[in-house]
């Protein structure tokens, strides 16, 4: 079996100073999410489907198509993460992905994971980028986080 | 709070057309261990003590110290992986990580899932190094799996 039998995840876990509902907020409204992630039209329902608004790329226009399938406040939100063209060989190639966050209270704060998994041997340089890029992110929603209007 | 309060992972998943009791044995059993991985002193139990032999670096003399934290046949299993030398700046940084295997059966075969969980500002050549390793690691496993003597 050739190694594109082999998919890989991107995780990034980090430990904030916030309650989980003050992250929760900052991951399911979307005027917060553009803050950390992108522009978009999230709805935070089980099912919603919804878009970010990438840089576009080769053919790809750069629109990441979603679908809210876990949403269980405040400790469990996926999204299916879609996106690319097929005719795109390198960043822009075809990507079918989920992205899966984990809040665990702990003392002082939450412990926050996020897993986007799905990256195929035809996603090397999407991998690549994203794997530097996620960790400033995650950064980003903890900076996001403070500003919510939590309990 | 400093990116260094993030830690990253590194996850290869991959299906192979075994049953997970061979897969089991390949990632048990210390002689097949050495084919896929590295020479070691395996002890198939949960709490033992065991070593795998790496490449020297720096000041680290490339011995990682391992402890069995999850040992549940023939689905999970789980070892902390200790290795680096505080004086060593880029591999062979201290790395306190855990990888974590998880076979799930499916039609046909086993989901492997591998994370190798740990990986803070101070290991970035590791993580960079490994990330692009494991997935051949998780390839040379599913060919020693296919010699076990499984059921």
């Amino acid at each position: 079996m050739s190694d594109e039998a082999a998919l890989r995840s991107i995780v990034v876990e980090r430990v904030m100073p916030h309650p989980p509902e003050k992250i929760w907020r900052a991951l399911t409204e979307a005027r917060l999410i553009e803050q950390w992630l992108m522009k978009n039209d999230f709805v935070p329902r089980l099912g919603a489907r919804f878009t970010f608004a990438a840089k576009p790329m080769g053919d790809w226009d750069g629109v990441v198509h979603c679908e809210v399938t876990e949403f269980d406040p405040p400790t469990r939100l996926a999204y299916a993460w879609r996106g690319g063209s097929r005719t795109n060989r390198a960043y822009g190639a075809v990507l079918d992905s989920v992205v899966q966050w984990t809040l665990t209270p702990e003392p002082g704060g939450t412990r926050v994971r996020m897993e986007h998994s799905g990256f195929g041997a035809q996603n090397r340089a999407a991998f690549e980028a994203m794997s530097g890029g996620w960790p400033r992110v995650v950064e980003r929603l903890e900076q996001a986080s403070r500003g919510t209007t939590g309990p």
